[in-house]
């Protein structure tokens, strides 16, 4: 994994967004020609669609993810809207713009266990302007059985 | 990890915290004599205070918390003031009474990165009723430069 | 207005509702049997659609609801969308079940103005459980062109 | 009240803040010499207390406040913490630059009555960056006692 990472963080890497929009980047990572993120491969999350506007990264929670109480922890729902969220919004973007999430809320429905199986995350925007973008996001098992939900604001901008 | 992370499973465990007091169980955890969750583990989090409604946690980012962009992902602030926020909340209920987190709100205002060194997430609780609770939390660097803050509302009740 | 809103604070009118669902007692109010509540009234919204789950609230924003700076102050959106989630989700309550609002959250996405002319808020349930209920809304004009959405938390029970 | 308003919204008022900072004019609604916005004034709320990032405004609740439950519209407390909240933010601008409100957040932990009295909103800034910046803010009565909590995020500009 550390290769990977180092990877990531080279110059070149960060060159590529300038070049290539927010879409073709997340692509990029969905089709495995650019490694994900540490922290999406830490809690090991997939990208598994991508397209303006939309993203759906998976989790197939395990004992990894739990707090003290048996269930996962909320920062693992936390973790799978924020990438979605993100990659939403990256995904409307062209080369050049980057955006930075000013913030984030989550509403917890139901307890994530692992005998839940896979959960999805599906998320989409809601409003893109010039300055300021949001986006909302579910977290959804194969029956469409809700978990949680939540939405998130983010600021564009040319670095 | 694996046993530690069975053991935290077990009967046995969940027990505990009917006959004890949501303060007396996380300086368990803090001390040692209970392991802390997985996903604190995963993260590589840590319980340094816990009071009535008060709690710390810190944290060392690295890559293993980046997302693409270079910066640690806001999975990883929203994990830490969860853990914390949580915990402050804990920390009020007496033995038989549990909680669960129905939302988190979360304002990121600084990226995280490693050069940052260690962050502290203190958490204070706001209001503590019979049914409800709510906390807040900020993550700082030790020069008490502010990287995110945010709140919970948690439900409280006898199992 | 006094004498309606002296009626409206009858033990009768909160006995209404221990008999009434929230739809039926809801459905009175826009039908105009029950009169609307002192805060709707002063700010001139009107409830045009309750089903299941559902509601919608008007309003012709004008200067009266203005801020300092010549744009509707944020808390008219706010209010209009606590009305219709609140509304929404008290539409889904039995008779005797009553909900209390734990938390709102409103993104604003365009400023508010009177010269947009009449702007419906549509509210829709997200997730109704046996003690908590979310949803979310938002406020668009006859075009469909969003001005702010949002979400809310309930705590549902018998009193 | 018409003429109030009509004045607040003449382009002298505006033109008033390019040379004036947002503490100048915040105190000057203060005093009186310029007249508080539409919405204050129609919900009879009143800025006491303005210095940099901080703010404090008051409300006397009554039935015009209320829902349909006998209690005050949780639109009444978003109002209240809005106003302060922006209020806050707005005392930390310099002259010709302005914000406005991306989100805001409130949690409700009692009902609000007549009864209560007075109640203030006290609101402080937490972040104030070049482009962004957040606040909080309380709704207490005379004894302390707490009834709403919230936040806000802002982004700041120059038209």
């Amino acid at each position: 994994m550390t290769q990977t990472v180092d990877k990531e963080l080279t110059p070149e890497r960060t060159e590529a967004r300038r070049v290539m929009s927010g879409l073709e980047y997340m692509r990029k990572i969905m089709t495995g020609e650019l490694p994900p993120s540490g922290m999406v491969q830490l809690l090991n999350l997939k990208l598994i669609e991508v397209s303006e506007g939309h993203a759906v990264f998976t989790v197939h929670p395990d004992e990894r993810h739990y707090n003290g109480l048996g269930i996962a922890h909320g920062g693992l729902a936390a973790t799978l809207l924020d990438s979605a969220l993100g990659c939403a919004i990256n995904a409307t973007m062209p080369a050049g713009k980057v955006f930075t999430t000013l913030e984030m809320k989550i509403n917890y429905v139901r307890p994530i266990t692992r005998e839940r199986g896979e959960l999805r995350c599906e998320a989409n925007m809601i409003h893109v302007g010039g300055r300021v973008a949001t986006a909302e996001g579910r977290i959804m098992d194969k029956d469409g059985k809700l978990y949680a939900h939540g939405t998130a604001t983010c600021m564009l901008f040319r670095p």
